[in-house]
């Protein structure tokens, strides 16, 4: 596309009337448009945490040098208290060594595939784990064919669906598979589950991503494969099935590890008691830098503080960047938060989280009385110049939901879905995917939510 | 983002009341995106264009292999007529070598700057040009400093305006510098201009792009540099106004030569008289793959007809994909297409251009009547849940805009604009910075919207 014989679309820029002076509430969300997109400190906050910590699955060091970071960051700020709230959290270790064959294959012998433990997941130990494979597509298949999974490893291979639009939709209708394959199969008897990684393409690396036992049976291992790799498993089990797998992993679950919730606040000047909150959750997927996944929620969560400062904002109410820990794995930062908040019976009024990727604006979700909905979506038309247009979902964030009890209106950031599954909880989750432009354009997004709460409230 | 544990969005994906039954507007467009995001081939062909193909630009072998790779995917695909329009392009070559240095600055010495000639510069030759260079943001400094101008190296070096929402019309913005600098400098005696690139970041490649001289004024090099050099140059300049700058170019420009637009055709059963064109361009700059500008345009909209034939649509109108040669420097093929269709009487009723990347689609641009806008807007109720929600800008596509006399309905692809300068016009706009899902996604919309336009007309 060139500009100078374009004469097609020149014209989109012409300014064909006058337009009317803006509105103070147009102007402020100019203004932290401006201010995110020329002078933003989201996208060199995102590079060191990314760059410089990594990876930071609960427990690990890497989750304590960001606890460490994001307080030291949010002080150097200068937002008026910066402080740590102490959380338990769960601690899994993937340990050195993972390892996936295909074993005497008819067709291509003995074939080294790509997989990851499961977060959560038991390890095989060093003798690994060798059986028959069966593929099934869901729990349904396996139900039927039960009578035949005794000492095998069932393999779930339910992709994606392409079709959905929203991306997010695709992934609850495949999740299961990977949350409860392990103990699901484990019930007829197998000994292990290799699970279709949650990804929207046909790629290389494997998505790893939580998982749960339930209890009274047994813990068997469980890891993810990379879609690649499970497209070809399935070739050849067409061909063979009688094939074997190998699987070694070495994971294993330590004692729970103490971390924290880091939280840095503005105080309101009229109602500091009431509490507006925006956060993210800072733990990360021990497979990479969890850039999207969600250091992107964090550094737009505080860039939200810190653009309001920078146009000498002064809100009404308190406005909170909280950096949830555990969003991953266990929940706990989020659960924590809301029992403190409940405990020292503050009053939030509501909640926004980051937790769909650094990507373009799209609009906002919302769980919130219908009242609360009809004042958020009265602020569309100030945000439709920027690109944000659905305000029509339902839906909050992991972290803050359990402020569901506590009345509090849970809103969820929602940028474009496209790419999201392209990284999640991979080692392809690095800061080059993420754009400058639309990482700052979300934090913008955000401070314009946050001072239209703030301005009007939604009572 | 997890979702064993994420109650909050969950409910995203709960349906709470049974959807009506779809309409056959709603049913057929579904199944346009069923067809392009399950069984799309739209990133495949564009895997073969900019892999196999490579760079295109107009005269260029590649451009060449590009107009035969086109007429043989449309014949393979068996549409019903596939044809070559023949047309004359210029034909400049960038030469082997290119340098850049600014030379003896006070504080670093002799540094090498990454540059490109821009397309349609005269070469320096292999003397290349030493000299004084002096910065300047737009034509009216440029002006007031005019005295001083002569024989010295004139940079331009105005950004794009980060905070311009749509980075088309930051773009628009910037342009003329690179556009028309050449001339202007010239008129005061320059000897060369060095112009900042046209991109959204600081990154270290330099973006080429057309330019033009003014006739009967001395024709001096001009070169992009690289943003991440235009501020390095612009720092050591405040230290040292009296620096010089040395490039050396070798490119030039030949004799026209013979190209070809290419056409394919699916014929209407009712109106076969009446067209709808879907159309990109097929050049691309030299120093790159294309990827979106515009081999994404090109194969959205053979995509288009395959679609259309794959779902067993048949067609009122006409249908033509069109893959027009030489947008990037002449656009002769726009405007041969247009003469021909002139020459012919054909009578067009739309045309569709797909040339601002292949990113997740946003909407539609129109430069059209008021009615044929109206019946246009009607339909966007039909692409909202396909994220399609901006039908209120004017503009069509640079390669259509010569059918404006026709009086032919001009319409623009909308897709997300955040992306694109950072890869327009430089090395960095390859195959991999295409996601396959947006892609498909405009495939999808460009198929839906010439569906409305064949079953409904414009009048």
């Amino acid at each position: 596309m060139i500009i100078l014989f374009a004469s097609g679309w020149l014209s989109l820029s012409a300014q064909t009337t006058t337009p009317a002076a803006p509105t103070p509430d147009e102007n402020t969300i100019r203004v932290l448009f401006d201010a995110a997109l020329a002078k933003g400190e989201s996208y060199q906050m995102l590079e060191h945490l990314t760059g410089r910590i990594g990876p930071r699955l609960s427990g690990s060091p890497g989750a304590a040098a960001a606890v460490e970071w994001a307080r030291h960051v949010m002080q150097e700020y200068g937002f008026d208290s910066v402080w740590l709230q102490p959380v338990m959290v769960p601690h899994w270790v993937r340990g050195q060594k993972e390892e996936g064959r295909i074993v005497n294959s008819k067709k291509m012998g003995t074939v080294q595939v790509n997989i990851s433990a499961l977060g959560g997941s038991a390890g095989t130990g060093p003798s690994g784990i060798a059986a028959s494979i069966v593929e099934v597509k869901d729990f349904e298949e396996l139900k039927r064919i039960s009578g035949s999974v005794k000492g095998k490893i069932v393999f779930f291979n339910r992709p994606m669906d392409p079709t959905k639009i929203n991306t997010f939709t695709a992934y609850s209708g495949a999740v299961n598979q990977r949350g409860s394959g392990a103990s699901e199969a484990a019930r007829y008897g197998a000994v292990a589950v290799v699970v279709r990684s949650m990804g929207s393409n046909v790629e290389d690396y494997p998505h790893t991503g939580g998982m749960q036992y339930t209890p009274n049976v047994p813990q068997i291992p469980a890891v993810a494969i990379s879609t690649k790799h499970a497209d070809l498993l399935s070739k050849l089990l067409k061909d063979d099935p009688s094939l074997q797998f190998y699987m070694e992993t070495h994971c294993e679950t330590l004692a729970d590890a103490p971390s924290f919730n880091v939280i840095g606040e503005i105080k309101g000047g009229e109602y500091a008691n009431e509490i507006i909150v925006v956060g993210g959750h800072l733990d990360s997927w021990d497979l990479a830098q969890g850039a999207h996944d969600d250091g992107a929620g964090c550094v737009q969560s505080i860039e939200v503080l810190r653009l309001m400062k920078a146009i000498g904002y002064k809100p009404k109410r308190t406005i909170r960047a909280v950096m949830y820990m555990n969003e991953e794995n266990g929940l706990r930062g989020g659960r924590a938060y809301a029992d403190i908040a409940e405990k020292n019976k503050e009053k939030h009024i509501a909640a926004i989280e980051s937790d769909r990727g650094g990507f373009t604006p799209r609009g906002f979700t919302m769980t919130a009385t219908d009242s609360e909905k009809e004042r958020i979506r009265s602020w569309k038309p100030l945000m439709e110049p920027y690109g944000l247009t659905d305000f029509g979902q339902e839906g909050g964030g992991a972290d803050i939901g359990p402020l569901a009890r506590l009345n509090v209106a849970l809103i969820g950031f929602l940028p474009d879905s496209q790419r999201y599954f392209d990284y999640h909880h991979t080692p392809a989750d690095t800061f080059d995917k993420v754009n400058k432009r639309e990482l700052e354009m979300g934090a913008a997004s955000m401070a314009s939510l946050v001072y239209l709460l703030d301005k009007y409230g939604l009572k």
